[in-house]
């Protein structure tokens, strides 16, 4: 048929943004929009109405699809192999989830021969690079829209005056003047005051955690248990991971435990402060991190952690299907095989702390370790290690110390 | 003189085993002992009243030497330049010490004309490597003798026996279980029942802290300033390095913060479970990453970090005056030129957060991390830079694609 | 007065593409063109025809500016600390010379208060990207403009229509259908039947270097000697680097020797094929690689190699005057104090390869390295430093055997 | 049987020094020795001879072991992977087949109860650290003897005449001076005048290659296949990866092409000067590298740079069977998977050069890269990427600009 539209597939959240997305691509682009509402475990009153919102807006089908499986039993599993942390501070949120959210935006528009793939991400975040990156890789052929960087209003009153003229719902609510973005990973919060980075995070930003102050006057123990790298039981019990990140949102978040405040470099060039709480996250990488220091043979743990720098910086570069993250997945799955055993964590009022850890793969040797009558290290041996591992720079010195004389520089 | 003895300078702590290595040189070796007792903020009673005890025990001379102002202004000025943290958890202690006491030692033997130094270190540990790779890098023609692991006697009651039979004093109070070291930097606590690295560690280990649970009811904040990467100020108030650490080992320890306990690679190959209290060390070291997060450009910072993962195993390697570590200095002091600027910590029952950062060397930009109106982003160059960022990665899905007739890989 | 130009200053070659420059600036963008003609060595037939042709075309000035020394003793200095070859292949060339000229660009802007600066570089290669990032770090509030880039005409014929159009002479010879960029340090080929990376590139293309077969039947050997890093003389005679450079042209030229033809990855994100000629640079890298390999401690020697690749990557992607770049030759300088001495060279058809190398600061060891009887090594060493050094890797080994029963994995 | 005495299986060549130890194994240990004598590709004059000797000698069971399929299909399978070059320089040779032996050594341990293993290294080469590692992480149960480190003769005619004294053979001919050692992958000369490196090496020391000048006048192609980074094909003719080492040793050996004269830093810490002759390994290195540079996506390829570097030194360093290097491995195995092409090589005269490389997984795109009409590179993308690209940077030049009033640093 020629007058047949051409479809798009758009992530859509239910907010104002992608809601204007959906009219706007039908208004402005001619197409057809197919909504995809993910469930990545971030918090909703529903999300039945959310798809209802996307028919009642013009939508012509929406998806909502529970990504949190894939998202957790992938993306998480080789998140907490890397115990990733973007510059060494941020164990990344958004985008681990963008990759789960764009191979089901691909999917959906495979299913339906749609042209387009749309997301409502601005201009200058690192959102619209994870997107746009992750359907290149997936499907270079798909053509990708972004229209809030291309449409015309620049203001959220000119955004709020163009739904109403286009019978957009507008809300009715006061808008939050911060930008957040959550998932099962944590809760991410920007914007509003938090952009100079002088001024102290309010108290009301956070929702997962209580202030320190607010929290228990008692610690908390709890043990956690990983085989192969992946958490497989808390105190003794066996759980799904899933279910382990549901239970240490809780009980770190009542504790006060898991919040973060950065200024962090993104992608696109530019410096921003960003506000975090990622409750289990944090607790499970630092668990994850202990249960390595006894398991993992020195030589692999100093190298990986080049690694895992190398691995956050793709991930949150958005080049979770690049090969060269493939590859390093490799090297990182290769490392897991013997992290297994338990850790002991105590939470206090803000704190996370590792109390005890073992394994049946520790290389931790009391043996060796001890300076008790049980100490089997050879002393001896000491002499020539010292000997030999310092000749280098020892031939280094002497060199220096025969053409000046002296030992100075 | 044909029965001139030759001369050997130790590191004295007034200790045991110290005590009888005085002896044990002078009997076993034949050789004149001077004894050398530094000052480098360890927790004692008097130092005079070590070199006392070194002289009764048969030194023919001992130097108390202060070397606080040299192991600050030098070596924690660098290991802060680094965030020196080894295995990315450990910020170094008696690693950063050895080498000031080591020049000390050496400078001592040029003065005297000695031949030999010598170290109370064992057999196991990374302290004999530092001091001996440091002597060596310093003079290598001075000889090292290390007593401990060439001495006969392998357990303390043989130890005991030994000293008692050659009259060197012996401790009239139950020795600890544990092997304690300590200085300004913080205080490392070993063996006893930490060797079972499944044990909590108990509470009484600890002296430069309180415990999280016993620290005041309402936080305390400081306001840490810092010019070209070095600590200047506190609270405005203009202070030495010196003065800021012994300042912040106070407020930062009754606040609980700055504990740690970890199982870490020696050099050796052991594992071995370690416990820290670094107070002071632990804050500057979050402060200075919070100041550069700000003042850094991100390709230095993201570079930097490998950097800093060299630098503190170069130096828990005892590679300290190694011409890799210089260089390594050389690339770090030229980054922290612009490390100037204020950071606020907020201290509270066992945490130390960042809750501001201000610089004028700042290079985060409201005008370009708004969102709001005074907004001078680009957002037309976003789509521009997505596509050639991506390219790479896309032109291999596209061949990807290509050989499969499908995206699958 | 109202109706004076605003000012561009232009990097000005003599070419096709520069010269519609000068005219197109004029009048599309109404602004006055200052033309800057650089001389870093590059083949011609008189730079002062070349600045009579811009102001034929109509630049209201022509700056000819010769940049050797700054090119030479900044640049290639640095370039040959770093020993660099982008993907360990390359030793760069045109991403030498950019920042150089940038700087006069920027220089001349500033003492005729231009605006504006320009350069005739198309939007697929490197060099838009070095002119315009070179041009940012040095003053962030010049703007850039890329006519090619940005002009209407697409291809050859109509460029030259254009060009006809607006009186600006075209050449009357047939152009070469290969791109030509050269310099003192090489000479780069592309384009053309090199576009077929399966294609052998065809003798004509080379002008610098004879083939191999037409190479003299002897060979020939000379010797560099080198200080702190830099040439400093060839067979003994004193020369300055840049000398040293046009010598070694010619020695290894005739020789056959210095030839590259790869396929490298632009920064822009497509792979290219491109030939090389740089008997010089290749020469020198080669010689000071081995007196490297006598002079520096091995820790440094492989440390470095991951710093000179970074360093060799920022600076092809036109990071010349970042500060991680600059950090970079911190750590470089100070690896080349001790890089004194000499190595000898021999060439032939083709081939230049080290038959010897000294150094008064060798840290080869005659007595440590001969197996003769003056070996001074500890052979006892050995053992103790074996049963140390493979410690880690041999309790992780222990471990497997343990859980498994067998030694398998 | 109380009386039965224990084993040590010997790696055994033949020559005087593992003849020694035969003898010496038995009278000064008082072993069983069961010798090894091991195929990999070496010269050698019948390894049945070698055998007989072993017996005669003392030996109670001599094997002889073909190790050329596993050296070859597991370890250069690996090392061309990695395009290993330790110190970016050495294609490695013993320390590739090292541990191909040592598996071979514990094995027949295994099979006959042995409690010991021996070699006959000396204790101041890389060798006894390779033996001794291998060991150590294959069965860290079993013990290792290197008498030649342990025996009391330090010189060779006092070696000669113990060999007299105690009946073993002793060469009639005169030594070589040079120390060497070779297989399938090539030849190491070391010792005698090599030991000065700033004498040229002797022409007598090479036995697999022509001097450049003695190599035909005319030029030889020939075209390599690689399938998932191992070569299966020489001229389109599909051979076995071990056959195309063969022929290949033979043509460029032929053409004068893989002598290597360097000086390398020995695991020991003492620089070695080192000659190799390495024909096929370099030739299969450089049209791999090629291949690769078609077929790897740029940032896998500039960060597998990293990986082989540290590959290379892990072998060097005797780590075969350690987990580091299997976790590298398994990054290197994923990058391999799309190496697969043709390389077209030129040999003349000590030279080989790349003249065309063609894969279909080839990420090289004409369309792309060319300048021609076909051109389909969006060049409008450049400003908006370049201005991205180099935010970071300038918002630092900026923030520069702002405090200085000037440009300058």
């Amino acid at each position: 048929m020629a007058d047949q539209k051409e479809k798009v597939v758009l992530a859509y959240s239910g907010g104002l943004d992608t809601s204007i997305c959906i009219k706007w691509l039908q208004e402005e682009k001619n197409l057809d929009v197919i909504a995809v509402v993910g469930e990545v475990g971030q918090e909703h009153s529903g999300l039945e109405s959310v798809k209802e919102k996307a028919l009642r807006t013009g939508a012509i089908e929406c998806y909502v699809v529970d990504m949190r499986e894939d998202f957790v039993n992938d993306n998480l599993v080789r998140a907490l192999a890397a115990n990733a942390l973007y510059e060494n501070e941020y164990p990344l949120l958004s985008a681990l989830s963008r990759p789960t959210i764009s191979k089901s935006l691909v999917d959906i528009a495979h299913k339906h021969g749609a042209t387009y793939v749309a997301h409502g991400c601005t201009g200058k975040g690192n959102d619209q690079v994870r997107f746009e990156a992750s359907i290149a890789m997936l499907d270079p052929s798909l053509k990708v829209i972004a229209p809030v960087r291309e449409w015309e209003f620049k203001t959220r009153p000119e955004e709020m005056e163009w739904a109403e003229a286009h019978g957009v719902e507008v809300p009715t609510t006061k808008a939050t003047p911060y930008s957040i973005d959550d998932n099962l990973w944590g809760r991410a919060i920007e914007c509003g005051v938090l952009e100079d980075p002088w001024n102290e995070p309010p108290a009301d930003i956070y929702t997962m955690t209580v202030a320190p102050e607010d929290a228990p006057d008692a610690p908390e123990y709890i043990e956690v248990s990983f085989k192969a790298g992946v958490p497989c039981a808390l105190d003794g019990k066996e759980m799904s991971y899933i279910d382990i990140i549901y239970q240490l949102n809780e009980v770190a978040g009542r504790n006060g435990y898991g919040r973060l405040d950065i200024v962090e470099n993104r992608l696109v060039g530019v410096k921003s402060r960003e506000c975090y709480e990622q409750p289990a996250a944090l607790s499970l990488i630092t668990a994850h991190k202990a249960l390595e220091s006894l398991c993992l043979e020195r030589e692999v743990l100093h190298y990986k952690l080049g690694v895992e720098q190398q691995w956050a910086t793709c991930v949150y570069y958005g080049q979770w299907f690049a090969p060269l993250k493939q590859a390093l997945d490799a090297f990182l799955a290769h490392t897991q095989q013997c992290v297994t055993g338990d850790v002991r964590l105590k939470f206090y009022k803000g704190t996370c702390v590792v109390v005890g850890r073992r394994s049946p793969y520790s290389l931790y040797s009391y043996e060796l370790a001890t300076y008790d009558r049980e100490d089997e290290f050879d002393h001896e041996a000491a002499k020539g290690f010292i000997e030999l591992n310092t000749l280098s720079a020892k031939v280094w010195a002497q060199n220096r110390m025969q053409r000046n004389g002296t030992i100075e520089g």
